[in-house]
């Protein structure tokens, strides 16, 4: 290979196709400009262009790039695949924070299965996926890409989605590399996409990193993005100490590592750490980075045809050039048929996966508050008042087709709903504007429908305002490159659902969205609240991955915190009577949280240890000397008092009694979701090797011995959970 | 020395006395206990005790301990001395934030000087001051002990804090010790005093502990006191790293290491990383504390005396001993002989400290907004409707005296004006309590006074709610263990407002507290806006020290953000046109910012280098190569455009315009104050060694070649701000 078709090879024409007019349009011009120098992948462009408009065109430059170059070298083709394809046409999956509070690995992993046989179908065998970064921030408007707050949940999601999207085929070629990241990310400067972080070993790998140690660990992904994040003010994509020697050395990392969407060009434009985008690849390249992601000019890497005389640069770009041919030859790319038309039209919004997506929707409601309104029954009531602007909207977040303007790609709220009980029986008022607005004229109507009807069912929710608005637009309130400096409903939301909950009339809410709101006062007075459109027959048995902050600035307020964050401030009182708190850390809707319509009950809890060879068995719950290579199982029998079948999530936590440097005041370590018919008994055993146990500490991995405290039950809160000890000698 | 007399150096007897049933009580048992394990120093005990009444005791039990102990090693006495005596009966002085909004020096000198003479009075020669944490999050309660958010402002006035408290009397014995703290907090999780933080070491050292390189450099704090604070997991009572390695190694600090309050204890009984008090007591020696200051039992270092067999324990405890002899023989406490109350009398708020305190109080005045309300004319303003809750309260910080129920003591902001107008001419109407209620039946009496008087003055603001409060009451909203999750006036006070501002009575907003508060849209219809209690004839000049966040979850607000954090959320639109700001990161109302009655222009605005030695001068306001050992000198002519005298800040910020890890968008390195007549032009030269302009990376002091953005002006706002630059060659 030339230099030049190396360094070629380190980035990609990321945008195939726009679309203009409303319709999709193939630029050959801007094509073939940016085909000169970065060509080692292709994505497809805009959200809204739809997979059969595209399919045709990606074939065609394809067919192109091996036919009709030097060396015939199969671009590669990649999307985002977040919650379904990203362009439209395809089954369109509740967002990850949904699919995350199904707590259902199995079912993910049918909803993953359907996902990437649809990107199959477009020939794409590369996504820029899974997220794996940590929703501690309210603010973040990025928080529905995740699948919660909890490394441990994150991890499981994550390592799933991995190999199943890598699972190989019947000639033994990966079906779809993923890409994780963003490594690494969380808990930034305000709440904001690309600010800075402050770094220090421990939190990286306990805590924002975690889920990287769990999926490197549990899965293989082929590669990895960095995150636009300045760590302890060292760009990402210049961090040799955290891309080489920590990801790389020490957590065994083996993929490529690719920027973020123009974070190379970043650290000149932006940080102003490099003197020039020439500088700014050579650092880039240096601190570990093969792959730049460049969605539009200019992009970085072509410039290191510059310095291929510096024999550093020519390994590191030797290197870099490996490392996507051995993503291309491990995806058969150079031996794989281009996909048809044919099987697109079989494969996309089939039956199953339409299927697979009504399963995992049900599952991933959550109900949070019900005195009793809820199920509705359709006898008492055949008729709804229907509120607010989020009834009509599909929600379902930035990374999926967001061009759902024709109703047969999906059912908005408000469209179920009058399926359900006739058009005539849903009287929809939205009153206000998803956006900012000053416009309160629709709300007196709104009121009045909800008095006359008797029954409001208000949908409020923040993200995708409208069907039409493209990827530019200014119609969202969610997302990426968006911050919540305040955490209420966008717009005069709130106005609504109080002036009718003022009417007094009985009045379920519903909310929309990627992100945990602000539940104040008046908005408990809802009769019932659900979290994620959908509404119906179905049991909910979601619970929250995220905990909801009780007051603007109470956050973080995700449920592993340190002890010592408990006090003094929003901490409770202790024994140190001058610690005055306005706020517990502890935040009542919280991790793990989630009600149904029947009640469970969970019982003859009890705990074993035994040795990797020798069982040692003893069902005590008071503490048990295990040992060090043993495993731990936990037991409990889950019995359905209630009247109706359901699902509930069994949650392990747990916490050693001392740790040399401070240690979470729980951590999850295992759940499972199991279907329990009315009146019905099962046992759950959820084990746990001792190994696994441990955290890092200046990066050496440490099991402590001593006593251990697992809790076991239905959430995180404290009256869902009993406890047991274990002791490791 | 015993063992048990060494370890009785390690700690100390906190609470002298306390105040039972209103009086000041001598708890012989409970100080007698506590003195058989803990004798090295002494202090008052609650700040409601009068100074007068606690200076016999104090004298008896310290004359008690040299002429009645084996070895005679007198105690030194020790306070915490913020803004004034932490005892009743000193002069009270504004709050740190407040003198920090002054920036001006010499006047803070002169006041540091007489807070010295009174504890000076007391026999105090070791003070817990001064408090060097950046108050960088709005949420944190203790911001009005702190300067300001500013790295460089708060090193300034704390190196002339030290310096002041320090200065040698004519035996040359220091005046008084110093405890710079605390080591290292800023930003910590949830804005909770004792909460985590996430550390890295370039953070570290550039941000939150830039304080502290600067003050060990210019002063030389006798003491330090670490923080509550877990750094990446590592409380800082047990940070052998940053304790050891950091900040005596590479800062080169080298006095007396002390614990916080309890901080010890709490690695056992709240961060769970000592499986005992022994334990603890251990790690902390180890980790390089060598004084533990423990308000109330159980304290740990008495512990200590079971390990004097272990040589390492051994030699820390003799190493520890040796500290606080060093501050006993430094501060004359084997010399000097015990305070008279003649000298008390004559030195607590003597005339002269008085005039003092009125100086620095009118100087910390901010006007943040005025429509050409203020200044008032007595003539025109004969009458006042004198509204809100803090208008009759003395608000000066948690670490000042609280008992300040005799006028003498001070005047509130009510009483002040009732003095100048007449009492007849004062209405005053608090209209709603300090504390959250939801009592609201003042307000319509509040807006009626307000109509007939057709003005108001209208006091808000958060802090100490009464006069009779004691320590442990519930009647304050601010200070340490207060963390504010929402940033607005607590209680009703918004409420008042609103009902004064929707009746049209002008009204001019005077805020109290030592925090920033959300100014709604609302509140912005106040005619004028003044920061900090005091109104009158004197001509504001005060400036923020913390910017003002624009929402409640809109921070990190300081003005010294990263490069990076500025675009993807709150960020301004920029090129990358997807990011949807709703909110910029630059805070209109911010740093530096701060009105007059008159005008001022900067005008004629110059650079030139010096070398060291011979002089190389240019006047060019454009590039200018400067060499490294050199300084830069920024000269700008002040001219009071307006008709009346004034006092301006001229400010001058700088920016490498590269730098090898991400550098904030600008950085405060300079600051003078001057008084102007109308009509008069006065030059400021504000000169800086190239040296001081560099930034740690990974722990290495660097200062980069190259273009060196300047700009010189009277706030950080753009506007107020012209640029100039120069290069190092």
């Amino acid at each position: 290979m030339t230099w030049e078709e190396k360094v070629g090879q380190l980035g990609g024409i990321r945008r195939l196709a726009e679309t203009v007019g409303g319709k999709v349009s193939y630029n050959e011009t801007s094509f073939e400009e940016i085909r000169k120098t970065q060509n080692g992948q292709i994505g497809f462009g805009a959200p809204q262009n739809y997979a059969h408009d595209l399919l045709p065109i990606a074939n065609r430059v394809r067919s192109e790039q091996i036919n009709n170059t030097r060396l015939g070298i199969p671009y590669i083709t990649i999307a985002d695949s977040v919650n379904g394809l990203m362009i439209s046409g395809g089954t369109m999956f509740p967002g990850a924070i949904s699919m995350g509070s199904t707590w259902n690995i199995p079912l993910y992993e049918q909803a993953i299965a359907a996902i990437r046989e649809e990107n199959i179908a477009m020939g794409t065998h590369w996504v820029l996926s899974p997220e794996v970064d940590l929703a501690k921030d309210p603010r973040n408007g990025r928080n529905g890409e995740m699948f919660g707050e909890d490394a441990y949940l994150v991890g499981e999601f994550a390592a799933h989605y991995i190999n199943t999207m890598q699972e190989k085929d019947a000639n033994g070629f990966v079906k779809v590399a993923t890409t994780i990241k963003h490594w690494v990310y969380g808990s930034s400067s305000g709440g904001v996409n690309t600010a800075s972080i402050q770094g220090g070993l421990n939190h990286i790998l306990n805590d924002m990193g975690a889920p990287y140690v769990k999926a490197i660990r549990e899965s293989n992904p082929l590669s990895l993005m960095v995150s636009y994040a300045s760590v302890d003010q060292v760009p990402m994509s210049m961090n040799r100490y955290l891309n080489k020697k920590i990801l790389r050395d020490l957590l065994g990392f083996k993929g490529l590592i690719m920027s973020d969407a123009g974070s190379i060009r970043n650290m000149y434009t932006q940080a102003k750490v490099a003197t020039s985008f020439q500088d700014a690849g050579l650092k880039a390249i240096r601190g570990g980075l093969e792959h730049e992601l460049s969605p539009r000019p200019p992009s970085v890497y072509p410039t290191l045809i510059n310095s291929v005389n510096d024999s550093e640069v020519a390994r590191l770009i030797d290197d870099s050039v490996r490392a996507i041919l051995a993503i291309k030859f491990a995806t058969g790319m150079f031996d794989l048929p281009l996909p048809s038309v044919e099987n697109l039209n079989a494969t996309l919004r089939n039956e199953k996966h339409l299927e697979v997506n009504r399963n995992i929707s049900r599952e991933a409601i959550v109900l949070l508050q019900n005195d009793g309104t809820l199920p509705l029954r359709q006898s008492s009531a055949s008729r709804v008042a229907l509120l607010g602007p989020y009834a009509d909207v599909l929600n379902t977040g930035q990374y999926a087709a967001n061009n759902a303007s024709d109703p047969s790609y999906g059912s908005t709220f408000r469209r179920s709903l009058e399926r359900q009980l006739g058009a005539e029986n849903v009287k929809f008022v939205a009153g206000v504007d998803i956006l900012s607005s000053n416009d309160s004229s629709g709300i007196d109507e709104a009121v009045s429908v909800a008095k006359e009807v008797g029954l409001a069912v208000v949908v409020l929710g923040s993200g995708w305002g409208s069907f039409d608005n493209s990827y530019e637009s200014l119609h969202r309130t969610d997302g990426e490159g968006f911050s919540h400096p305040d955490l209420g409903f966008p717009g005069l939301q709130q106005r609504l659902l109080d002036a009718v909950l003022d009417a007094g009339v009985p009045s379920i809410l519903v909310l929309s969205g990627g992100q945990t709101f602000l539940l104040n006062e008046s908005t408990k007075r809802s009769k019932a609240i659900l979290l994620h459109i959908l509404f119906g027959a179905v049991n909910p048995s979601g619970k929250l991955t995220m905990t909801f902050p009780e007051a603007e600035g109470a956050f973080p307020v995700a449920y592993d915190y340190f002890p010592s964050d408990d006090e003094g401030g929003f901490g409770a009182a202790t024994e140190y009577d001058w610690h005055l708190p306005e706020l517990t850390r502890y935040a009542p809707i919280r991790f793990g949280f989630g009600l149904s319509y029947t009640t469970f009950d969970i019982s003859s809890t009890s705990l074993r240890c035994r040795t990797n060879s020798n069982s040692n068995n003893s069902s005590s719950s008071t503490a048990d000397a295990c040992s060090e290579d043993g495993q731990v199982t936990v037991t409990a029998t889950v019995t359905n008092t209630g009247s109706v079948a359901g699902k509930e999530v069994v949650q392990l936590y747990f916490r050693p009694e001392y740790t040399q440097i401070e240690f979470p005041v729980m951590k999850l370590i295992r759940f499972e979701k199991i279907d329990v018919a009315a009146g019905e008994s099962k046992q759950v055993d959820l084990t746990v090797p001792f190994q696994e146990l441990g955290y890092f500490i200046d990066g050496e991995w440490t099991v402590e011995k001593g006593l251990y405290n697992f809790w076991v039950g239905s959430s995180s809160r404290d009256e869902d959970l009993q406890s047991l000890n274990a002791t490791l000698a």
